[in-house]
């Protein structure tokens, strides 16, 4: 479990001592906690932020027991271009278990994933996408269905990149759960994706372990087999993590309002209000997607992750709002 | 909120400095992390376990991460007798909401509620609990909810001991959630009771945080009150933390399996078998009401805390049964 988070440590590490070696003691550089992110407003909100809940002897200071930070993750963590990572998983699923379908061939909306036609695919509509969520995500135990996601994680790789999906993660983002931790934060993903599809990875990749995910759900049931206890995925939705069930799930899951929340779009929106509406300081944080170079650009129009209302709301209250292609030196880990 | 976990502490940290002074220093009692437990053998199988699992060189040693430990609330960690704690609440919230509903002197299940007769209450059946449960516990927001709890603890004594109902809690157990956190267990309560009825003094109490309380839980709804965001609680239930019901809460907020669990009732069964199925080592403990002096004694027959398959299950299993009377030279904090 500690390697991928070594893989993020070891360069930085020997960025660090590489800098310290070079530059003279006194510029401190070495121990800057954001490096991947340009000295620009967004990283000083950041740092001024943390100081002033942190510091004893500040007005605004909060115990650590309070410091609870919560990130969306489609978007905000990780790409969420050209569509949400969970759907190639979906799709690849329905191509792996077609041999045990073969009425899948003739029958949309499995026939349109069999032959990669998007557009067929999206006529058959949301139906069609229910239909295909739970043909790849119920009818197994939730164990089994671990070992599905550990599985495609392991060889597939993002179309554009050419590189597994949890290497498509925000170098900046990461750093930042890290220099929060270390501030005495306890870090929570809350994502609109799957709750047990983020699970076998997050802990991993994030440094944020099971217990602190929130997520989509679908119903499971307590079964004996064979006398060994299992719970069963049913093809039955349970929650939805987006829009205002974000404030729902965060009060289900954590059951206290978070102090500082970052998100990327419109499905945010509600948990930055809520985040915002706590009774001490607060931060909350959109990541503009404006880098189409690096990574990509869109906001108001897109139908993945649109930033429109938010977008509107962060400005009418002073939200950080992160200019992904001013603010960030990197997008992804080297 | 440190308050109440310092009356805890200061009296142990005293008695381990009596001790210390007056024994030789070799019988090391003052370190003994269990001292409301007799030397029997529940004492020996949790140590014996603790150590097993995290000791470097054992066979069975567990990371950090997985050390998860889950405890039934009502019975394990504080009594439930004569009723559960939760139904004083309800009952004294109706009294205390009388006055804005002039029509409940007329109209069961609250009539019967205000005239304190439990048998005109009983007649109402499950209808009348749920709509006791609905008029006390839903229709105001989760902030609201949590003030009337706290306020109602501040006041309110369990009628045979005569004191706060937080103090009528199980010393034992105390020693016991404290010694597992100290050896790198994450400690988390999974009760049949209401989630947002227990998270407004876990912490205090039992050292447990909001975040790692699973509980039973209605409905809510988020709302823009005045542009202020709040979330409402709705007369429709959400959630049955109980029987087979606690392995799926489990999986919900914990997202992985507990190596160790503990309960008191066949409301337990399910999360103890869940715990015993998993690959490596685990550890199952039932809490026997053993004791009618110091608390009270019921098991096969109980109406609350039935303790029937579960002690049948233990003893074909080898889980070990806490034999309240034997096992525990304290039951309450001093």
């Amino acid at each position: 479990m500690k390697r991928s988070v070594m893989n993020i440590w070891v360069p930085l590490l020997l960025l660090a001592a590489a800098i310290s070696i070079v530059l003279p003691a006194k510029t401190l550089a070495a121990e800057d906690p954001l490096p991947s992110w340009n000295d620009t407003a967004p990283k000083e909100a950041i740092v001024a932020f943390v100081e002033s809940v942190t510091k004893r002897d500040s007005p605004t200071f909060v115990p650590v027991t309070e410091r609870i930070a919560v990130f969306d993750n489609d978007g905000t963590l990780w790409s969420e271009q050209p569509m949400y990572f969970q759907a190639f998983f979906a799709f690849d699923r329905v191509k792996a278990l077609a041999a045990h379908h073969p009425e899948w061939k003739e029958k949309n909306p499995f026939k349109a994933v069999l032959e990669n036609d998007m557009k067929a695919l999206a006529a058959t509509g949301e139906k069609g996408a229910v239909e295909v969520l739970m043909a790849t995500h119920a009818g197994v135990t939730t164990e089994e269905f671990e070992g599905a996601v550990r599985e495609w994680l392991a060889t597939a790789k993002h179309p554009r990149f050419n590189r597994p999906f949890t290497d498509v993660i925000f170098q900046p983002m990461l750093e930042l759960l890290v220099y929060l931790r270390g501030n005495g934060f306890k870090t929570f993903i809350v994502s609109g994706g799957g709750i047990e599809f983020m699970r076998p990875w997050t802990e991993e990749v994030y440094g944020i372990p099971p217990e602190q995910v929130i997520g989509s759900s679908i119903k499971t049931r307590f079964e004996l087999r064979e006398g060994r206890p299992v719970l069963v995925r049913l093809p039955e939705v349970d929650f939805i993590d987006d829009g205002p069930g974000k404030p729902i799930g965060i009060d289900s899951h954590i059951g206290r309002r978070p102090i500082a929340a970052f998100g990327n779009s419109d499905g945010d929106l509600q948990m930055l209000q809520y985040t915002a509406a706590g009774k001490g300081l607060h931060f909350c944080l959109y990541v503009h997607h404006t880098d189409a170079d690096r990574e990509w650009a869109y906001d108001r129009r897109s139908p993945i992750g649109r930033l429109d209302k938010g977008l509107d709301e962060a400005q009418a209250k002073g939200w950080t709002v992160v200019d992904m292609k001013k603010d960030w030196k990197e997008i992804y880990p080297k």
